[in-house]
């Protein structure tokens, strides 16, 4: 029996599985000491300081993907294993970020403040097709790929930037995988993040690269340039964005994610051509259920022994 | 030379199109006696009254797909031919269906209100996937055949009511074609409404209707009744939708048509879970140059002796 503790909450049927499975959860304790096991999503911070008070942990559970709230180094230093559950929300990603494309495409959030307001803004609000456009993609994993999918049956063409990715694994998606970042932006009149954050990538949308895109869609159309991350904050130089914004070499950005959450005083926030959403790229029932569910299973194998799949830190494991 | 009255607007180089054909444009005229045709978008109503004050018109050009703004017996009898541009704006009333239902699923318009009134509310937005879910269609024309073949990409089940069309045209599209509108209300936890408004459609979305849906997806998910609207207004009771938002039995309801537009004091537009936009399915640079570009051809044939191919009222040609 492993005394597991859950920080950021869990699916009902998942906690049930870990608790007949003997185990012991507590739904949020005060401290993380004398536990086994932690289960956290994106809001507890495993810095090395929460990590050094919780000598007992051999294992953090990341119910969900993106690991750059816990301190992998002091993690992999204190022998404790991390783990996440990287496909369990990949469907639900995908959808809110073609979701954010087809809205900021057609203003559909402004215009549904404006018709709140009492204003019928139709001969102002006139959109563009994503049909016959170049999207960018920073990042192409998983995600990427499927949102890659639909875009293509939109009929927009697909370009990458992704040094991890092997490049027949794009052209197998009928995208275009450039060596160059910059050529990505200087192609698209669409972007959309799906890389993870790391020094490479931190504040890689900016002035700079912005200022590439051709503001022309593949198909002649002056369509403006469409910027959406749905990845991870900090990837997007907010401020510049804002003032791409402002200046019109962006026609319209879409965040689920931002450098500071909760984004409450952003600026970028009340901009008119800006829609965002809290962070909610993974808030689905599905999804919530299927990380559950995996994170689960993971923890009960774990502690019968076994290895698990998604570690994130293999070191440990040696 | 024929003389053309403009009522709603076209695009440039559509009316630059017409002038080098020889043709004499007026872009909000006074009256429209006198003019020998006239291009209406859906703004204009060309009641019985209006023709019969045009003695002179020989055409009445529908820049756009629906005549339900037109008196189409009192054109027939006046000997006007009716034509519109019934495949010009496909593309882009797919793509705002599609945009409504993924912001509906994931609550997006919700999502930034809150965003802008400084509330961060991750936790209460959860959302559902499309994935899993079945799309009840009604009217299964080529709109909907687009909206079908996305839709059917996310993994959506296809169901539709259509009378009028072939059931094998439906089923090469995936769809399940069924006879009796109930049934797809019964099965579908999402509705998308892409028929014509007439004496059968009118107000076919109802309180009746609405109370069959499921509330529960095809793959067992708690998703909630989604119900979109790009079609005409009136074919959504909106009284009855707005019960169903109050009641709960529709999650969510996104609407681009309304039955009185503009819609201004509609109480439906102040629900949380409702979200609109004003009558801009066509509303893109595309569509209006496509509109602008068809319509132009059109008028320059008709006045060179050639029959139009899109003739709402054939009967005229006999």
């Amino acid at each position: 029996m492993a005394r597991i503790a859950v920080t950021d909450g869990m699916a009902d049927d998942a906690v049930s599985m870990l608790i007949e499975a003997g185990h012991e959860v507590d739904m949020g304790p005060v401290q993380l000491d004398g536990f086994d096991a932690v289960v956290i999503r994106s809001a507890t911070k495993m810095t090395s300081q929460a990590i050094a008070a919780a000598p007992s942990l051999q294992l953090i559970g990341r119910a969900g993907v993106g690991v750059d709230n816990i301190d992998l180094n002091a993690a992999t230093n204190a022998g404790i294993l991390v783990c996440n559950t990287p496909g369990s929300s990949t469907q639900s990603v995908v959808e809110l970020a073609l979701g954010h494309l087809l809205a900021s495409a057609r203003h559909i959030a402004t215009a549904d403040r404006d018709l709140r307001s009492g204003n019928w803004t139709k001969k102002i609000l006139k959109g563009t097709e994503l049909s016959g456009k170049r999207l960018g993609f920073i990042g192409f994993g998983r995600i990427a790929q499927g949102v890659g999918k639909i875009a293509g049956a939109f009929g927009m063409e697909l370009h990458a930037f992704d040094p991890y990715l092997p490049s027949h694994i794009a052209e197998e998606q009928g995208c275009l995988l450039h060596e160059d970042v910059n050529d990505v932006f200087r192609l698209c009149t669409h972007i959309t993040i799906h890389c993870n954050l790391t020094d490479e990538t931190h504040h890689l949308v900016n002035s700079d690269t912005l200022a590439l895109m051709p503001g022309i869609g593949a198909d002649g159309t002056t369509c403006g340039n469409h910027l959406v991350s749905c990845a991870r904050g900090g990837i997007v130089n907010e401020q510049d964005a804002l003032e791409a914004l402002e200046n019109g070499q962006l026609t319209s950005c879409a965040l689920d994610v931002f450098e500071v959450e909760p984004a409450e005083d952003n600026p970028i926030l009340q901009h008119t051509n800006f829609h965002g959403t809290p962070h909610i790229g993974a808030a689905t029932v599905e999804a919530q259920n299927r990380i559950g569910f995996e994170m689960a299973e993971l923890i009960i194998g774990f502690f019968n022994g076994d290895t698990p799949q998604s570690v994130v830190n293999r070191e440990v494991l040696n």
